[in-house]
Formats: C-alpha cells, sequence, structure tokens
C-alpha cells in the first residue's frame, strides 16, 4: 500500500500516519520526494481499510498495490490455466472450445427436448435452459422451477447433452446441483455473496457471470468466494457491461478476455447473446469472442424466436447456430483451438 | 407498443406484423408515413415480448409506451405521495426530512450503544447499522449476524431510535424483520428478486437502495415486486451510480430525486455516504439532496472512523453530523421543509 | 510516480526499471515488501511517460502521484478561490452566485431582447444565447454567427446585462471576444486544445464547460491549457455526464463541486438545462446545485420554449425563471450565499 | 415521430398537440389505446425539434423513427458497402483487410523512417503518425506540425507507404491535405463540427474516429457533416468508449462493426491500440476485430516503446506487429477477408 500525502502536508502529519501504520501491525516506510511524501507500507495490506487512511489528516489518497483475491490469481497455479471439466469430454480451458446452447427459459418438455436435439445437431456441447428465471418485471414469467429441471435432465437423458441451469437464491442451491452438470450464477446475483458461498459448498462445477456494473477486479475478488468456499471449479462469463451506448443492450467487453488470462487461471466464457440483445449481432461477436481467446461460448438459441416466452430477441435459431458453429470451427482453427464436434472444417 | 418498420419494408411484412399482433390478442394499427410505415400496437403491453417482435422480418424496432410498472406509478395513487412511518413520528414523504446515520458495521454492543448515543444528540432521526454485512471482499470483517441484531435493540431501547438494518437473503427476512423497524435491501440485491419478494412478505417497512447500474425504469419495476408481494411501505434510496467517472465511488445521480416524484408516489431518500465514498464530499451533498427534495437522508457516522472496521473513508464524525443537521435545518427550511429535533432553526 | 513491480518479478528486472528511471533523471527508490517491491520515483514526474514503464519487464502497473495541473491548483493561490468578474458587479467565486440565463440560440434581435428583458426583470445577473451553434445533426440551424453577436450586443446595451456566448473554432476567436462578456467553451469542445489556446490568448474571461466524458483529473489538466496561454480567468462549469442513465440526457453529476473547490481555485458553475435536458427537472437541480456550493447556475430560459428553434425541451418560462431566483435566493441565505437582484429574501 | 402522451391526458392537450404538429406542416394521426393515447406524426421529422413537444402539457415523451442521417445510411447506397482507396491497392471496404500502422508520434526523420520501413517489412499496408498531437497535458510534446508532415512524406517516398496523419483544427486542413494520403480526425475532435466541414471540403479521404462518449446514432450524424459538405469519402473507426472499466484506457465496443455494417455504407476501422491502451492486450482484440467483421486496423508499432515519446504504453513492437499480420491474416481467411501483402498464410 501506497499513502500519498498532500504536497504541503506537516511532518506531525506524516508521523500520525506512519504510527497509525504500525499500530496495524504493518510497517511504514516514507519517501520525500521534490514535491510530497508518500508512505511505502509493509505487510499484508488486506488487513488494512485503505479509506480509513485516507481520512487522516494531510492524507491525499491512498493506492493499493496487492490484488485482493488469491485463489483466483494465475500465481495461485504458477500461470498454469485451469481446464474445468463440466461431463466427459466437455471441458473449458483447453484447445477445445465448447458452445453451451440453448433456449433462454425451458417453456415445456417438448420445447426443452426440440432444443436439444437442435443443439446437438448443431454441433454445440451443452444445453443450457433456465427453470429459475429472474426477471425484471414482476408480472412476466418466472420459469417452471423443480419441474423444468426434470425436463432438463430428460433433455440430457435424449442426447447426452450436460445441461447449465441457472440458481436464483441459496436454498434452491442443493435442489439445483442435484439436476444440474453446472450452476449458472446470473449477473445480477453476482455480487449475492450468501449465493457464491452457496454454490463454493456444492460439487457442480459454476458457470459465474460478471456483474454488469462489477470490475475485473471486484469480479474476481468475488469469484474467490465460490473458491474459498470450497470450489475450484469456476468458469467466469463475460455478458456484457452497462454503458451509455444504446444500439445493444449491454456492451460486450471483449477485452475482458485476455485481461482475465493474465491475471487468473480460470476459464472465461462469452455471452454474445446477453453481451448484445440482438440475434443480428451475435455471429460476428461469437467469432470476434473465439478470435480473443475465449475458452467457451454461450449462445441462446430457439427454434421459434418469434414465440419464445423470454429473450426472443436476441435468440438464433437452429439453422443459424448449425451455420455459426461451422463458422466458428474455422476461426477456431486460426487461434489454434476446435471447436464443433466430429466435423471436417474447410 | 409501436413497431417501426425498416424504410422499404413490404408490405407482406408489414402484414406479418400486424397478424402477430392480433395474435397475441392485441389490436394493431398501421400507420403509412413518408418514409416509413410502423404499427401501433392497442392493448396491455405487458402481455408482450417486443424483443421478438423486433425480430421479424421488416422490422427496425419496437418501442414502448406503456411504464412496466402499476403499483408504484404516481396514478396508482391519484398523484398523492405515500408517506412511510418506520415508528411514530419518524416517517418519510411528509413534511419532516428525517436522517437516518450511524455506522456502516455494529461493530460491538458498547460501540453500536456510542453511536445512537450520538445520532441522538445530533438530532438525527434513526439509526442504522449492518449486523449483516455483503463484503466486495470474501476476506473482509462479515458483521456479527443475530448477535449484531440484538446490539441493535438494546441500543434502540437505550435511545428511542428505530433501527434501520440490511438484510442480505431470503431465509434470514423473518430474524432481520422480527429485531428491525424498518429492513433495508442494499444495492447489490437491487435485482435479487427473491429476496424482494421476501422482503414483500413481511410487515416491516423496507428501504430499498437502487441498484448502482439500474436505470429509474428498471428501480421502479423491482420496487414492484416488493408491493405486488403486498407490502406497500417501500422507500427508494439513491446511493450512487456506476459511471466513468472516479473522483468518487460512485457517481450520485441526484436528478434522480426529481424525477421519481414525477413518476411514483414512493418517498425517496438519498444516501450521499456511498453517493461518493468520501466523508469529505458529504456535507455538501447532502444538503444539495435536501434543496433536491429528497424525503430523507442516510448518512454513515462514525465516533471514530480512523479505527472503523468497514467503510472508514466515507463515516463523518459525530461532531460533523451535529453541524450538518444543524445546516440541513437551513435548507429544509428554504425548501419548505424540515429537518432535525427540537432545534431552532436561524 | 510509484512503479509496481509484479509478484514474482526477478531482480534484473527490477534493476532496469531503476536503470530507465535515471536515465530519465529522476531518483529511483525500491522498497521490497513481503509479497512485491515497489519502485519509488523521486523528481517531476511530469518527466515522464508511465505508459513506458508499464511496458518493462517484471512492471504490474504504474501510479502517479503528483497532479498534472498546476496554475489551476488550489495550491497554486495558496488555498484561496479565484473571484472572476465578467461585469461590473457580476463576480464569480464570491458570495453572490450569479445567474447567467437566456435562449440556446439567438433566434432574432427581438427574440434576444426579449430574452434580455426577461432574463433582467427575473433577478438573474446575465444573458447567455448561442450565436455560433454546433449541432450534432448538420441539417439542423447553426446560428446567425455575426449578425447573432450584434443582436446580442444590443441586447445588452438595452438591459446593461453581461452577455455570455460560445466560440467554436481559434479563427472565430477574436470575433467574439470583440462582443462577448465572457466566451464559453462547450462540451464538444472540450478536448480542443486549440481552440482552448486560443481563448487563452484573448483577454475576457471564460465559461468552460466540462467535457460528457472527461474526468475531473482530465478537466483540470485542459483548464491549464487557458491558463497557461496567459488568461486567468477561467469558469469552470459542470454540465452533465454521459451515463447509461436515459431518463435524462445528461447525468448531472453536482459531486464535482466540493470535489473542484477541494482542488482548484477556480469558480465552479452549474447547468442543470443540459444537464438534465427537461425543463421539469431543472429547478430542484438548481437549488441542489445552490447547496452543493455552486459559484454560479447557467440555465437556459425562453419566452416560449414551444416554439424554440433549438433546446425548447429543456428551457423554462421566463415566470419559471423568475419564480426559481425567488426560491434560490432562499437556499442561498441557507448556505451563506446570494442570489438575485435587489431582492428581499424572506 | 410518435408522441405518447401521459395516461390520463385530457383530450384538449391531445388537441393541442396535434394542432401543433400541424402548425409545423406535418400530419396528426391520434390512436386511443386502451391505456393511453399517442399521436403518430407523418411528414419529415427532421423539421421538427421533438424536445418542444416534449414539453406541451400532457406529453410523456416523443419518439423519433427516421435516422437523422441520409448520406451515410445504407439505403443511400442501397445496401451495398463503400469501398474507399488511400492509394492504389490499399482500399478499405473491400476484401482486403488493410492494416495502418505507425507510433503515436513522428519523432524525427530517422524515426519516422525506421518505423516505415518496418511497418512495409511486416506487411501492414499504411504508415501512421501524429505531426500535430492533440495532448491531454498542455505541458506535454505537441508534435513537430508542418516539420513532421514533410518528414512522413520522405517516408512515404522511401517506403511507397500511404500515410495517414491527424488534423486538429480548420485552418490546417489544407496543409495537411497535401501531404497526406488520409486525414485522420481524432476522438476528442469528433464533434468538433467545424473540423468536420473542413474536412469534407479537402479532396482526400478521411479516417474520422468516434468520440469515445458519442452512441453510434450522432457518430453516424456527425460523419454526416463530412459527407454533405462534399467527401463521400469517410472511413469510421472505433477506437473505444469512455466506461466504468478500469482495466483498460477505454472499453473497446466490437459490436460496434456489425452494428454499423447494418446501418451504414462506410467501412469501419478497428484501433485497438488506443480501444485498450495496454500493448498486452493488442494482439488478442486485433484478432477479434477481424472475426468481428472489421474492414481495417490501426495499430500503434514503435521500435523501441520504452522509449516512445507518446503512447509507449499501447505500441507494439516491430516483431511484435509482423506476427500478429502472420496471425491476422489466417482469422482474415477464416472470415473470408485477406489480410497482410505477399504472404502465404498456413
Amino acid at each position: 500500500m501506497i499513502i500519498v500525502m498532500r504536497a504541503g502536508a506537516r511532518q506531525e502529519q506524516v508521523d500520525h500516519v506512519c504510527e497509525r501504520v504500525r499500530e496495524m501491525g504493518l510497517q511504514d516506510h516514507p519517501i520525500v520526494g521534490t514535491d510530497l511524501t508518500v508512505v511505502a507500507v509493509i505487510g499484508d495490506e488486506n488487513k488494512v481499510d485503505g479509506g480509513v487512511i485516507e481520512q487522516l489528516p494531510g492524507v491525499d489518497r491512498v493506492m493499493r498495490v496487492m490484488a485482493k483475491y488469491k485463489m483466483a490469481a494465475l500465481a495461485a497455479k504458477d500461470g498454469r490455466r485451469s481446464e474445468i471439466e463440466i461431463a466427459p469430454g466437455v471441458s473449458f480451458g483447453g484447445t477445445l472450445v465448447p458452445v453451451i446452447a440453448g433456449p433462454c427459459s425451458v417453456e415445456s418438455a417438448e420445447h426443452i427436448l426440440a432444443c436439444a436435439q437442435a443443439v446437438k445437431a448443431s454441433g454445440a456441447h451443452a444445453l443450457r435452459g433456465g427453470a429459475f428465471k429472474p426477471r425484471t418485471n414482476p408480472y412476466a414469467f418466472q420459469g417452471h422451477g423443480e419441474e423444468g429441471l426434470k425436463m432438463l435432465a430428460a433433455a440430457r437423458e435424449a442426447t447426452g447433452l450436460p445441461i447449465v441451469t441457472e440458481v436464483l437464491t441459496p436454498s434452491e442451491v442443493g435442489l439445483v446441483s442435484e439436476y444440474a452438470d453446472c450452476l449458472q450464477i446470473g449477473t445480477r446475483n453476482a455480487q449475492n455473496f450468501k449465493l457464491l458461498q452457496a454454490c463454493g459448498q456444492q460439487p457442480k462445477p459454476v458457470l459465474y457471470k460478471r456483474g454488469m456494473a462489477m470490475t475485473i477486479e471486484e469480479y474476481l475478488q468475488a469469484a474467490e468466494y465460490i473458491l474459498a468456499a470450497g470450489n475450484p471449479n469456476v468458469i467466469l462469463c463475460e455478458r456484457g457491461i452497462r454503458t451509455f451506448e444504446d444500439h445493444t443492450r449491454n456492451t460486450l467487453s471483449l477485452s475482458a478476455v485476455p485481461e482475465l488470462h493474465q491475471r487468473t487461471h480460470l476459464p472465461v466464457v462469452i455471452d454474445p447473446s446477453h453481451g448484445t440483445g440482438h440475434a443480428r449481432l451475435v455471429p460476428d461477436m461469437a467469432r470476434a469472442a473465439m478470435a480473443a481467446g475465449a475458452d467457451g461460448l454461450a449462445i441462446e438459441m430457439h427454434p421459434d424466436p418469434e414465440h419464445a416466452m423470454t429473450d426472443g430477441a436476441q435468440s438464433i435459431t437452429p439453422e443459424a447456430l448449425t451455420d455459426l458453429i461451422v463458422s466458428l470451427a474455422r476461426v477456431a482453427a486460426a487461434v489454434d483451438r476446435t471447436c464443433g464436434a466430429e466435423r471436417e472444417v474447410v
């Protein structure tokens, strides 16, 4: 931690700061510059509330130098990337870049089965679908709950695809964990720390979406909740951040991919569907994500977007998904990855 | 709902859109303009997923015209403002503008008692303090839990101040509701819909903070969750939004006060402590909030900010709070409100 | 400047960094911490491109500790505020909080004269009006140019009000400077450095609006262009920043007022008209600005907003302005300022 | 234009709105819905200031339906993309995706020549370099001016690479136009409309960067200034927008590529250097841009980033550029484009 004193701070103010630092069990190291003095603090800065020091007389500001996450840090694995398997042959962080596809909501048993078959046929690797839906509008469809989970399980049975589905609240984690191959934590719950802890205490991998207003630093700190609770299998997912842009529902920040790769060993998935909100932008952004080095893709698909119960605007059709995976496989090859199952890449 | 067709959309595309509208049980009304055609939709647009229509061939975009919230709307009370009482004499939405003050966290029984006495002495009207703390960093202090609630209750006993405290998860709502006079839902849980519903099913008023990335429209829709679950006593709270600005922790958007007053009957509180993140900015922003028409203020105070366990940087001292309330009373008088208890206003 | 090395950086990397620092004529001061090493740099960091050092092997990041502006800094005037006069009795930064009011555009000689008379009658202190208009839409009305300046001068003649008007390009600075009492630089030109320099080389005060995407630090650095070019009379103006919020045209960031007051000696004006974009929000936000400590207000007024050529949505009527100034005077008194001319404040 | 009346607006208010619409020479078309009334306006809505109507009694809001740009619209070219040539064989908008590379600033004649040779050797297609530099800090290096232009011309002479260089102010447009093959308008001047017009009145193509706080709609409207002034050769360039993210200097919004392609016929270049601000993120984001469908790339390269006079942090080395172009060519092939000169693509 570096404490920057104001230009013109008095010696006694510097002394008071140094005293407080020592009182916290850390070591102070003042450096007198030409214009101002800074106090370098040696020791574990996670023990200190920098904000408190910022209020001391004569202090201009406090700058942290250590990351607040440890288990998520790349250094925790000596620079090696984690590879996280959600089902045999479907792992994130390796050469294969799996595609998770499916509808926003599980609408009915027939519907999710048809979706699963389309996903399977397209060459994608996992099925997504919501049984519990967080809806902005309280009067909108909220999902089929446990019935929806059963429908997902039946679709898995029929196709062999692993299923990824969202959990909304700690008390439902056990239930969802029984059915799902991978739990999803959505953007609106990205700082629901009780939910993160609960997901950290069950055995299934977690697809953990970035909050739409979280910095990368905050995101990794929050991921640490899951890791610290005992679950090492966290898959990160960038799905768009909130900005002034209005041509998309969110701004998909693809630089999160290389940035996260330089900071953490956890794999990074991109969701171009929520990240743009418009089906017409999904294919280009999916290809861009692949080229940026993403370790997986999450794509909304619906057999009949016109009649989807939720998120029709951002769902692509089964045909579009099939075409997309062909083109993704080509881009994957260009960056030394693979995508698509048993397919010839031209 | 207004459906805007692309310039050059074909007649059959317009017809298809109209058909889909009728299929949804609504009435279509196409208008042919000089450059393009729009289809006005008559009926309850909350039944329709506009995004789906946006994907139909020839459609440029869909614009909603109805608000998605009903119970929160000003019209639901024929334009009259709600006045919400959290304890006898402490109500939000009337002439008095109550100040909720106190530390970020309940640190110990003695600590919260001392805080309560300082709050009382300053002329503020309610005591805040967190027993359950949502912390960005998993290794940071998470609050004393039920013990903290008991300490708060003892402080109420001693001073007569009503207590406002945060609840983090649905399963703890019952517990917090037993102790608190008013439950608080924090910004990180602003779209934790399960929590909103649980708070809607208990009898105490709710101080519901705006999510740091929520639009006003989304905020009111989410408030509707609490109302729709049966609790009419929702107090809104603007506490800063996330923007590119870096001199503050968040950007306090005071225009939310008049905007909300023009849309909803619910009272609006301002939190200048989280809204800026710096004690040095709190007094000016508290006065600005008062002049903007806020119905209450929530201010972090700590007897010894240098040694606060959490949020010391944004906590003001008891002395500063006392001075602030004197000046707030003057500003209140200038806008025909009152603030402070038994005080002479110059 | 503080150079933070990555955890695990090798000694030779630290040495290389130190060498580069010395090569730049600065003094290096490495500090070995428990987890990582930082190198404090002693000397004028404005000589160094921190970004370059950030690229050196083993460097994590570089943190500046000195402000990049000197003449604008509060310290440059030993903590005293500047008071900037645009006409006898109309100065910004003192006890009086002047109101600059008027239409967005000068529409005709009669129109601006009527505006000036309404502004005068309301108790406001200066007349604003655009002769050169920067319009987002190339096909929109662009202002009357020099003719407009003459109309403004005639309105000044008739009412005694000083005039504030915008300049768009360096080659027109001389012309505008001849007519205006105060030049305005708009938000879209806030980083048009050639224009800033040209305004710094003429004698009239400058009302310099913050760019809608500039941080406070960048804003003060850019203000330094005007100061450094020789003009000490810079009046800052917050007029809203660009955020995700959509209920207003911009988000008026009132915390800029106390923040700027803590960093610079220059006065700070608030423009609630552009800052919200809606006349219905202007009065509350003007009062909030006053309570926040603003040194002036800039308000759009139009005798007939329904027929304004530009910005009708955010213009208030003469009657509303008159009422507003009465209420502003009351808020001003509550914060030990004054507003309004020759008026009894209740 | 659609005028949405408030729920409960009175008939006389609707009538007044309709009257005002007719007074503006447009046709009104009121539609009475179940909850509220909307008035569709038929005719050229560019003639109307929607904001004015928004202030009429009983009006809730006004929604535009027509784009404000015409010459830039895809429809203006019947859906065909423009191909804009800056030198023989170097055109944007065709199958080839040219790379513009070079240093931020022209530092000396030798320096820019060495850069040009490195750019040539890497397989890139054009040389960039600033002779006039807009610097946030008034005390920073501002470029060599006309001398710099001459150095660029000499580098072109030696290598055959066309040159792209920035112009800052209308009075220098003629000068820069004499030397450059393509003028660049930077992000800070993106709404400097006088400069846009001046660039529209000279014959060279213009690389026009998006303002860091402009929406896509505003960007295209502003591009229209250049087109309307007579220059059809506008190349758009996304270079990052300002958001709350702090791991990058800006947030590179790649969805701008497909979005712009769906709205305009103008080619779209991506600048991953300014778009991230960190050399370590440039290669991944350049590849992502290629996969997203970009029509060109602008990349900062410096032979010795450690000693660059400006923007060293985001400049890659000649070796990195050479490697990048090899990988870009592979990604280009995967999306049916080409990149790099006379190179075998594996």
